[in-house]
Parts: structure tokens; sequence; C-alpha cells
């Protein structure tokens, strides 16, 4: 019975989700959870005060886990992003900081009752995202992370711009971590009815150039403002209408592989059981290679905190 | 041709607008303009990877007071919310920094040709709106400022939740400075097809702490959150849209008023031609005697700084 | 889960009905019922081939009644509209038809375990409202007709054109029979603050001549189209909106008055519960007189078919 | 200043792409003609009945050829769908009467001063664009007709039904004339990363009947309700949101094409200056032929229309 979601974590990132969903009525219902108590009511109240100049209706409730038992979708924008040191670009720098955090929520989570889709923005987003499926027992297909979802989008940004075309005539694909070791997937990657590969020799551009300006796009942004919000907002709203509507669409979203026993991004089929089917990519040996290594990454970190 | 709409100020409140304005496709072309020019370049980059997943094509401009020549509408959204002390509750502690950008704003506008409509949501906004008309040499009805379509929001809001009410089932005006000289009309606000002073004793609500709430509301939030956006932002946006599609919807907003030789919040009927028609109240003795106060209060403390 | 509409008729109103929800993305999933198979899988299949081009996913079912089981909203737009006479302007001239019909649908809708809120478009409204309420054995405040929402929108029309402003900027109710023994409740109604009665001593305005606009606006579209259907199909979806996010709002629509023993229009505020809660109207003697004198018309007609 | 569309035919389709716009708030003014007027003005005033219940506010002009000299965007959906016989599934029965009515039209927006862009719906599309094209005087890249992009939408609904895939997660493109000489190309066709002639091996599609649903899915609605409407208004209102928000995405449009001497569809880069770019397909040898014989198809009929 309608459209409920919770947002954990209200910073820069979870307000402006909660931004584009009050604006665009999204959801009926909205659960806005975090440890700033101020923070979270004030912008619970800044939203009610824009709704008699706003179409759309959204009850909004503070900080009730409990709230979240009939929830459809979780969507966890928690992170400090501070401790993310931008000169190393490494978004592992905040792991121990918001594993922590993500052990309390999950936990909280699991014990609400809730039995929807969990969406993980929180960084290092494929960790996270296994972390909360560990925790709150829910299957593993339903438990996604945004993963290169975003970095796809700042690849189709970077090779439209070169381009010069909309960033939504170009198709394909980052994969693997959504971090330093995330790489585009060339082969996959298609403009202008041509692999981009094809037409790079044809227009002189520079893939490395390029798969750098998708890589390090958010830190572009980071150094500029101190955070990134508007991009990955947007992703996680896109992912979260997706399950909403049951829409069956492709996107490239962190999701567990048993082939690589890690979550990583890769495309699959996303609806309202959450990840619903593969996709089975013709990749080329280097970029398998890569694949590899990004999941290594991401275990051979995961497994380091884990320890700790 | 098209919806062009330029934004003064990329902070908290600028950069909201925009975010609002991306995400519903509101403009075709959008000019961001911001003394930092690493914040408003990263947001702009921002919401150019975000359009992958978006819907809606919007082109951004960034630090190009020249390419609002042909603007629609030009949101002034610049200040310095940090020299506004919150425990004084005074928005004219942002006046002498703010009437400093916005005198050099409001010449670069001039200086465009820019022959549209602003919008002021920058404080002390009575003052600034008259600034930037008497500085930009715009007619007076194409220069409006925000002002109390906020706080009659925090107003309607603080109403309907004593009255479990849609806060959009409550009519009636804040009327004057959008500061603490400002009052609740509530000869004008009425609920449940009845005034609202009648409603207040059959139902024993406190009508100054209800116009205390809408008053002091924005404090509230600046508290939580040392600013205010979403309400303020969506005032602002709600005011453009109305102008671009000429409406003609009556709004309190700010607007000079020769009757009083200021810039204050009276509602008007708005449109594409800026102010398009007066209305008139028909207030009590006492709300005419707060509302010449509050003038009083605004030309007062405009004089001070002009003789600076 | 999600947000899930049926609607029951897919004539000119109910395709309407639905363009609007599939284009704004307002429903996930979508139940289209029509006794003419051909045409409702055709407005299935246009749907379909629409989604490539647009931005929302619906899922949409046919002729389905199992699948309303757990439909938050049904919206009953059947209707024979050729055997409305417009000449006599006379919406009871549907009764026979489809009372006989929403019999049939009623039965049906109950045997499938909904359990949400049915919102009534087919007319004769009033008498239709209770016919589902009887049937289907829902709560009486979970039956709702749209009633004189599509008249007041009518009288908001007329009026603002009059005056020159925005229709969202006149407040104000028709009441009683969506139909011809309906009124313009002329002491609730209010532009540019002031009451309209005053205003059109003002003014000059004809009160008669805008009531009868509100009244017979319908027939004037039919007249010129054959049927009406954007401005019954909008109040419908809004009203439909209303419940869906809980939003409070009072809205003039047709509900079970226990002081008439009658379905008839008049405000009331509307949630996910249904009608939540009355409005005191303070009418004037010869308002009072008019609501009467419509609800004994809708009671006469309703006995005078029951007794068929 | 702001964003004016005009739609010429209020028919089925017409009053569809009207809807559409009017419930978006895509425009703020919108031009409306019809030799009908009985039929437009009730229309005009059905949506300015719904606009009180909407968010939006559009000015709606009727029958004024003179309101689109400043247009952006005029959208021709005038036809006689009646001559249309559905049996022989022919657009070009419809030519005789379609090509009368928009030689007065377009004589008529030529005299208006209109100097924006022309998208034609009005059947059949490749023949009618170039009408319009040599009549107003326009450059042939601000005509433009909406072609193939709703066949390639039927082609995409097809092929994700049999792949239960979102249909926004195919790709590819229907070339040729909008009727019957058209076809799939279907080594442009993609899904889930893969070409579809891959994909139809792997999972036993037929090609032929997926290329026939496309070309024949507009008679398969056509029978169930005697026209077709919401995919093609649409196609329409997307294409006409590219061409104001200047977005430059590649469309399958139909467009002047030099090497073939007319107005067939193949995707083009589209912007605010109409067909900005071209796109070169890989096409094989049978498309290629394929694609000339539509080519000649097209002349030839146009030539014998021209001879009459």
């Amino acid at each position: 019975m309608t459209r409920k979601i919770g947002i954990i974590g209200d910073g820069h990132v979870g307000s402006t989700v909660a931004h584009y969903i009050v604006t665009n009525g999204f959801a009926d219902d909205l659960v806005l959870i975090d440890k700033n108590e101020a923070k979270v009511n004030a912008d619970a109240i800044d939203f009610r005060e824009a709704m008699p100049n706003l179409p759309f209706h959204t009850n909004i409730t503070v900080n009730d886990y409990a709230a979240l038992k009939d929830a459809d979708v979780i969507i966890s924008a928690l992170g400090n992003i501070r401790l993310n040191d931008g000169a190393k670009e490494d978004r592992f720098s905040e792991l121990a900081y918001n594993s922590e955090q993500v052990k309390s929520v999950a936990a909280k989570i699991r014990d609400s009752g809730f039995n929807g889709i969990i969406i993980a923005i929180t960084n290092p987003v494929d960790v996270i995202a296994s972390l909360y499926q560990q925790i709150t027992g829910l299957p593993k297909k339903h438990v996604i992370g945004t993963g290169t979802l975003l970095d796809s989008a700042r690849m189709k940004r970077a090779v439209a711009e070169k381009l010069n075309l909309d960033s939504r005539s170009v198709i394909g694909y980052n994969l693997g971590e959504h971090g330093n070791s995330q790489f585009t997937a060339w082969s996959t990657v298609r403009a202008l009815d041509k692999p981009l590969t094809e037409l790079a020799k044809e227009r002189h551009l520079d893939l490395d150039a390029l798969d750098n300006e998708a890589r390090h796009g958010g830190y572009t942004i980071f150094k500029g403002k101190g955070y990134t919000s508007y991009g990955v907002a947007t992703a996680a709203v896109r992912l979260a209408k997706v399950v909403l509507s049951d829409a069956h669409t492709v996107l490239p979203v962190s999701n567990y592989r048993e082939d690589y026993d890690s979550y990583l991004s890769y495309p699959v089929v996303v609806g309202r059981d959450g990840v619903l089917d593969d996709v089975s990519l013709n990749l080329t040996d280097e970029e398998k290679e890569k694949l590899q290594n990004s999941a290594d990454f991401i275990k051979t970190n995961f497994k380091k905190y884990s320890e700790k």
C-alpha cells in the first residue's frame, strides 16, 4: 500500500536523495534517520515548509526504525566523507568508520522486520552492501549497491562531451569496484551505433583519459565542494524507482557475484524482487583480468577490515 | 525561445534551487554564477553526471554574465549565512556583506542587457530587492523578492499541523518584512472554510504561538543545520514557474509598495510581466499598524545602510 | 508495497485517467478493465509502446479482477455517455444502464477481496457511489465520488477568467448533486482575499451566470466533443493522489452524509483512510435549502431506480 | 522567452499530445488549431477546467495562426484516420486528403512568420514532412517527422517482452518509411549487451515475427480502437522536449536524406537547431537494399500524388 522509502544518513547525499524524492512525489512515506537529531529534524521541517508550495505531499517520519518495517526500499546514505582523503582518492579510507555505523544500523533494520530492498550508497559500497546483507540476513538479491551506475554515468558524461552528444545517447558500463580498481569496459561502450573503440580511432579520442575522467570524476567534484551529491543521489533514486515499478531495467549496480564471491558492479536486470537476472557480457581478456583484480581488491580489503 | 534561468549564488540555497530545477526539467538553460569557481564548477559537473540517470536535459553554463542577456528569470541566492547571527535572529546582520555583493552583481546583470524578471532570495530581501531594482534600472514590477511566500508557507505548516490538515488546505498571508517585524495577518488566514480567529477559539489554538512559529521557523531550521534551504528554494522556483507560465497567481511576495515607499511582502497577482496587479486586503487596524511598523523598520535599516 | 490503481471502464474518461497516470508515473501497477476487450487491449499496447519514450515504467494488467485484490485505489470510469442526452443535460439518463453495469462490477470487486478506496466518476455519481458502497460492503468512508470537485474547478475557471486570475487563486465549493440540482455555495467562494459576493458588487459580476457556467460547463464541452474527459480525469487522479499520499486535503467530493442519508458533494478531509473528517460550512439559509433540495433530488431518483 | 508549442489538428493524436503537455507543464503557451471549432474549443475549456486540480499552468490559445509566429515548435497532428484503410494497412491512403490540408496549413504557418521547428506526425509522414518543408521554406533540418521513432519503440516493446526486460533496455532502430516498407535494422538492435541476431539464436527468437510486430503494431491498436494515440503522442512530445532543451539526442526520426533525395527515418542527432548531425550506421547489404527500396517507395508515391 503506497510507496515507502527509508533513508539512513541525512548528510549531503541523504538529504539530496530526500530532496529529489520530495520534490517529485516519488514516495508517499519517507523515513529519515540520522544520528544528528538536530540536522534531520531541521531537514524534516524544511521539507514540510516547502510543501505548501509543492504539488506533492510526502509524509516524513524522523528517526523511527520501527517505521521501516513496511518500507519498500531503504537507501543507505550514511558515511563520513571527511574521512575520505581526497588526495588519496581512496573510498576504503571510510571503511572503518562506516562499517561500524552500518553494523549498528543493519541490526536495527533487521530488528524492524524490514523485508524490502536495500540500496547502499555508503562507501566502500561493495563491502558495505555485503555487510548489510550479512547482518540483515536479507536475500543477496535484495541488497544492491549503486556502485558503478554512477561511474557509468560519469563515463557517459565524459564521452558525450567529446562527441557533443546527449549523455543518454551513450551506452555502456563501468565495472568492478566503485573505487579506484574499477574500469570502463570499453567493449560494452557504444555511441552513434558504433563501439567506442572504433569511434576513438576515427575521432582521435583518448580512451584512457576518458576512463580516468570517469574514475576520478568524483574527486574533481570532491575537491570543488568537499563532497559529491547530485550524481549519486540521482543514481540511487533511479534505482529505487526501477525497484518500485518493477521495471526490469538493465543497470550496472553492485550485486553479489557468485563467480567472484563478492559484491561488485556488473549489469543485472533489476525489478521489484531486486536483482532478477544476470547479464552476460562478452568482455575482452584484458577486461576480465581487470574485473578479477577489482574483485580481489574488494575482497582483500574486506578481509583486512574483518580481521581487525 | 525555451526557458532560461540564471542563479546567482551557488551556496546552500542556490544549489538547492538548481537541483529542484534540474531534476524536474523546469528550465532548458541554466546559468550558475558564484565567486567560488571550484564550488560552482563542481556542482555543474555533478549535475551533468546526474543527467544520464535523469529524464530531463538542462544546459548548464557557469560564471558567464553575458549568458544572462536573454534569460527569462534571474534568481539571486547569494549571501553569507554565517554572518546571520542565529541567536539574534536578525537577517539585517547580513546586509553589509550582501549589499556589497549585490551592488557588483546587479551592475553586471544590467550590463549583460538582461531584460527579464529578478527574483531575490538574498537577505534582507526587501532591501536587496530594492537594491537590485535601483542598480539594474529594471521596472519595479520586474524585481520581486520571495519575501513572506516562505513565511506564509511556514505559517500554513504550523496551522495545518495543529488541525491535522494538508498545509495546502490552509490559506492566508504573512505580511511585511521577511524578518522579525513580519506578522501573520490572521484576518486573511482561513482553514476548513472558517477564519482562523474563529477556529482558534473553537479549538483553543494559540495564535501568537503559531505566529511565532512562522516568524522563527527559519531559525529552528538554522539552528539544526546552520542554514535553511528547501522551503525557500521551493518558494523561489514556484515563483519562477508562475512568471514563466504567466499564471496570474496571487502570491505574498516582496514587491514595491508605493504607499509605503518600500519593498515589503503583500499579496499581488504575478505573471510573465512580474507584478501584474494589486490585491487589496481588508486588514484590521492592528494589522495595518504592524504593516506600517514593518515598513518603517525596513526603511530605517535601509537608510542606515545607505548612509554608511 | 508500491502503488496499484485499478480503472474500471476504458472509455474517454477511463483512458484519459490512465494516460495521466502512465505519463506521470503516478502508479507502479495499473489494472485496466473494460467489457470491450479489443479497446482495452489496444490501449494497453499503445501505452506499452509509449514507454520506451517515457521516463516512467508502469505495469499494465488487463481485465483481471483478481489483480484488484491488493490495489490501493479503484477508479470507476465506466458509463455510456451516449445515453446522456445533452439536450436535457441530465446525468440521470445514464442511471439505468450504468447501475446495471456497476452492480456487476461491484460484485466482482467485492469478490476480488479488494480492501482499498473506490473513487467513482461514473454518473449519476452520487447514486453510483452509494451502489458501490452497498454492494462491496466497504466502509462508507472508503467509497468517494469525484462529485463537485469537478464542478468547483469549473466554477473556479469561470470566476478566474472574469478576474483575470489563475484559477488556483480562487477558492470555494460547488455543493450537492454532481448534476443539475447542484449549486455554487457563494458564501464559500473567495478571491483576492474577498468573498465573491462582495467582489461581484465591486466588479459587476453576474453570480447567477457564473453559477450556470459551472453547472452547465460540462455540457458546453459535451456539445463540442460528445463527451468530457480532461477536467474530470484530472479531478479523479488528484483525488487518488491525495488518498495514496495521505495528504489530509480538504476537497469537495461526493461522500455519504448522515444528515441527508445520501451521498452528495460537500467538502471533507481526504486521506489514506478515505474520508477522514468533516468540514462544517457556514452556509446561508438559502444555500442550506438548495443543499436539501439537491439531496432530495438524489434520493428521489435513487428510489425511482431502486423500485424498478 | 518561455516555451511555446503549437499543435495543428486536435483529433485523437493532437489532443493526446496536448494532454501530455498540459498535465506535465512542458509548455507555457499552447496554440491549438483545428478546423472543427467546436471540438478544439471544447478541449481548450476541458483543459482549463482541469487546471485548478493540476500543478502546472498552461496558456491555451485556439485557432490563431498569428500566435504561431514565436512558437518554438509546431506539431502537426492533423489527419483523417478514417481514410486509413486498416485492412490494407496503408498510410498512403491518407495522402490525398492530408496533403490538401497540409498545403493550406503550411502556407498559414509560413505566413505567420514562424521560424522554429516543425514536428510532423501526419501520415504518410515522410511525404508530409517534405511538403511542410517545401511550402514553409524552412531549412530542411528544421522540419522533422516522428517517423520510426514510434516504430522503434514498437520493436523495443516486442523484443523486451520476449526477453522479459524493460523496453528502455533495448536499443536499436527501425528505418525507412513510417509505413509498410520500413524494417527493423537488426544489425543495430542490441539487448543484454549483445546483438539481437545473436540473442535470437540463443533464445530461439523469430526476428521476422518481431519485425512484423513492430511494422504492424499500429494496426493491432488501430483494429482495437480505430486509431492509435499514446505511442505516437509520446514520441512526438519526447522529440519536442529534445528540441526545446537542445539535448543532442540520437533519435530515429524522419529527416531529409540527401543521399536518397527524400525524407525517411534514419537516426540523427537532434537539438534546438533541429537535425544537428548525421549518424552513420554500419548496415548490412540487405538492410541497405531495404532502405533503398523504402526510399524508392516513398518517392514513387510522392510523385504519384504530385502529378495528380
